[in-house]
């Protein structure tokens, strides 16, 4: 059976047996149909003595790791034993359904489910923020448009449009064409939403107040005098938190075994910060022993930003980290082409195993302790399981261990959630990176040498420019999110492996005043993505019984 | 208290109990929280014997009908006169709601509830369109951009893309810009959600069947050498259908009084066909004896496409016809300024009353008995109501009834009630508006002649071009869904009260396959509003207990 065969062959529990397991009365939830909920804020209870283990990866590649699997296995694995534990994953995003195939609800008996749902409309939490974010963006047209009061420079307005739909031909746009009647024309463009700051916002937002302080102060352009005007100015900072009050309730759903899984906030940790939401880890950690969550792409974005970004707001660092590799990926950074991943290549194993070296470090610098679980595929051999593993345990000096989640779900990580328990219980110093009054260039120059494994940082020109600026605004010693290509260390998407020496190009910045931090868009990386030649749509389908095939 | 602050103060019943006075079981429905539910499909039972009420109005006004408050009210009245009654409302969009004031679920005590949720996000149905049009949208820029196998003709692209936001300056914007990898530039622009045609699919939709081959048949442009080009062609009908998977559920709430409320499909009746759903009438008709029902803006309008475009779909005629009308409003058309409506004139109102005479005319064309309920509004005089009262009474012909349910519910409105029911003992024989093998131009004349009291159609050289080439592909005899403003009879929204005389001026045609019919556009129709000055949003505000000020 396939992903979505074994999700449709699924039983899955009441909603309700679900929250009561995580000591949640049928009150405290809003189901929406029998098998999803939202958590009704505020959740009792203490976060103190949980175990938070964040599940990260090395660069992905084509052939594919599994992070969310082993995230969604690992849980099971910990409930299987006994443990009180929740899984807390990120919302997916739909543009990339149907573009790619690849969920993000997990894979074979390590899922997520019902995952149509979670993969499509979900509970509305995606759409909520196109909503809210592209009424903001209606509202400074129009203030432009009807006076414009507080003089917005319509060529300095930095609030584009989003949409959750991989659409190429949105990147730029003009708009506001059509005469006197139809707005001010101006150049424009559309991220797709899980881009917007609004998803940051509500990823790093700790209550419904906070949230509106968040919205108030994000900044949406200049005004001809260069001067940053905030939704606060535009007085609208009520209605945009009235449009995501329920999107700000963590949403309820369970694995293939049961294991409550809370999911919210967004992925695209190359263009975003990539973690779930603050509310959902926190409401984990609440209800559960054991937490397990993940963040986006590998460890050198999601992975630094869940350390850098997330931890600070949320209070509380992992006690464990754990690191997803597979003998293919591994393959593709030592060089083998995609299609010939099946056949055993245990030299180029050695060779890309350098990428999982680079992580392992990384990771290790933070203090907290390192586990490295193989994800293993049945064109595995024996012979490169057992390299990869020895390798780790030798050479990295970190515990590694086989899973096969896929197949057999929370009885494919038994040993790995032993071990996870384990490192679990030592008290663990976490060390923050950078300190938090360095300013941009040196917390950037921090990450670029001691995660990607770089040389430098060099910005170019507009860069520059918009760093003097920021100074004057006194956004100079915010906390930086890279975007980055999610392939590579480094930000050229082609250097596999290892890179050394390389130096990071940072083209320009993205203020995000709301959510507390300045984004460094670096390479040629996109904030909306195209869709490939042959879409995943053309192969979906639905019958009359509204049976759904293709979608995975 | 004001219209929001009565529905914070209403007490719900659980919505299975609601589900339950309609012989739904829990199992039937699929809650969204503990007041809101969809209803899961196919819904059993027989439409036969079940009485249907068309509530439609005179031409609105700013000074307000209350047309969704005396539906609401007169489902009241009947349910406290021991009937078995549903009512079957329209969604509200979320564009006008940031704009201007005024909700879409009733008003006072003739509410729908929970009326922020419904007037906000509701179950989602709003955003699964924008997201299935959107995307469809970039599936054909990407297969231009892909090598363009179809031939499709950038310039002749008709499919806009939406978004369910008052949003004027993306009335006209150009797209593809940025280079090779950015898509083809083009011309393009934004209609608001509910203009798209796949709002008019979702709502003529028999079962989810129809609906992916409603989708299928929709043509979204030309080829280079002219020929008609479907999302059939494109090989997406079974993805967009997807997405629609769960929006073509009709949506269950319940009024003030708990008298069950099916709430589905779009409104805008002057830019789209604006009755609500097939199913959710159908459904409501399967499950109550009495079922009041609306349609948008006046009779002319909502009205009249409830009966030539709905009903044939539906199979089932009104038996009986509600026309609201209210003193303010009918002063208003008889020449009355929006700051002087407080005032007793019944001059104003005797000549304004012809606007509510040529509805009930035009109404009776169609063999169904029509009964006029007067909202009252405080400021009215009881000389101003009587004076009404017996105008339709003495000079129409027809019943009307004084109504109150603003201030009362349904106690406002029991004289109506038994009129409605009286009315619909009677065998009513349904006659056609004009035959479905006339063609455009005679279709659009009968109802410019007939509905409006208008001379004659006016095609400009766009519409007579495109007409020639309709007729090629067989497309010359399908209803015509006429997009023409609110506010006169006429296209010119400033010629109150009854025109007579005039033309109407179709500036084009926009082929609708999928929903089966064509619209005209006449005058300076616009499908993408914009917002005031002064839009409400800067009125709104949340506390950090998620209680909401300023929405209505």
């Amino acid at each position: 059976m396939n992903d979505i065969e074994i999700s449709q062959a699924a039983k899955e529990a009441p909603i309700t047996e679900i929250a009561a397991d995580l000591g949640l009365s049928a009150d405290q939830i809003e189901p929406y149909g029998a098998v999803k909920a939202k958590i009704k804020l505020p959740v009792q209870g203490n976060t103190k003595h949980s175990k938070l283990i964040l599940v990260t990866s090395i660069n992905p590649t084509p052939a594919g790791e599994g992070k969310s699997t082993v995230t969604v296995g690992l849980g099971d694995a910990l409930k299987r034993q006994g443990k009180k534990v929740a899984i807390a994953l990120r919302e997916p995003s739909l543009g990339p359904v149907m573009g790619m195939k690849g969920g993000a609800t997990g894979g074979g008996y390590a899922q997520v489910v019902p995952m149509e749902d979670i993969n499509l409309h979900f509970t509305g939490d995606m759409h909520a923020l196109t909503e809210a974010h592209d009424t903001l963006a209606a509202l400074i047209d129009n203030h432009i448009q009807q006076g414009n009061e507080l003089n917005i420079d319509p060529r300095q307005v930095i609030w584009k449009r989003v949409l959750d739909i991989n659409d190429r031909a949105l990147r730029q746009t003009v708009i506001g064409l059509g005469g006197r009647t139809s707005g001010v024309p101006r150049q424009d463009g559309f991220d797709i939403t899980v881009a917007s700051e609004l998803m940051a916002i509500l990823c790093l937002s700790k209550n419904l107040a906070d949230l509106k302080t968040r919205i108030n102060r994000i900044v949406i352009g200049y005004t001809y005098d260069k001067k940053p005007v905030t939704v606060a100015d535009l007085k609208v900072g009520g209605a945009i938190t009235v449009l995501l009050k329920d999107a700000i309730k963590p949403n309820l759903v369970q694995t293939l075994e049961h294991t409550p899984a809370i999911i919210h906030g967004g992925p695209f940790a190359n263009i975003a910060h990539g973690c779930n939401s603050v509310l959902a880890t926190q409401t984990a950690l609440k209800l559960a022993d054991y937490v397990v969550t993940e963040a986006g792409f590998g460890a050198d974005l999601g992975g630094e930003k869940f350390m850098d970004i997330k931890t600070p707001v949320l209070g509380k660092t992992p006690d464990a980290v754990v690191i997803v590799a597979t003998v293919r990926a591994l393959k593709y950074n030592g060089g083998v082409g995609k299609n010939d991943l099946e056949t055993e290549n245990l030299e180029a194993l050695a060779a890309g195993s350098a990428n999982l070296k680079r992580h392992v470090d990384s990771m290790q610098q933070y203090g907290v302790p390192v586990i490295v679980a193989v994800n293993r595929f049945t064109s595995d051999t024996d012979a490169e399981i057992n390299q990869l593993l020895d390798y780790v345990k030798n050479n990295l000096h970190v515990p590694a261990f086989d899973t096969t989640v896929w197949a057999n779900g929370g009885g494919g990580a038994l040993d790995l959630a032993d071990a996870v328990v384990d490192a679990t219980q030592k008290s663990s110093t976490f060390k923050p990176l950078y300190h938090s009054d360095d300013d941009v260039v040196s917390k950037m120059t921090t990450i670029v040498r001691k995660i990607y494994g770089g040389k430098d940082v060099v910005l170019e020109p507009k860069a520059k420019r918009q760093l003097r600026r920021f100074a004057k605004y006194g956004w100079d010693k915010l906390p930086v999110c890279m975007a980055k290509t999610q392939y590579s260390l480094s930000d050229n998407a082609k250097a596999l492996g290892a890179p050394t020496d390389f130096t990071i190009h940072v083209r320009e910045f993205v203020p995000k005043l709301g959510a507390g931090f300045i984004v460094a868009m670096t390479g040629n990386v996109l904030t909306m993505p195209g869709l490939p030649k042959h879409p995943a749509a053309l192969d979906m389908d639905i019958d009359a019984d509204g049976k759904i095939t293709g979608l995975f």
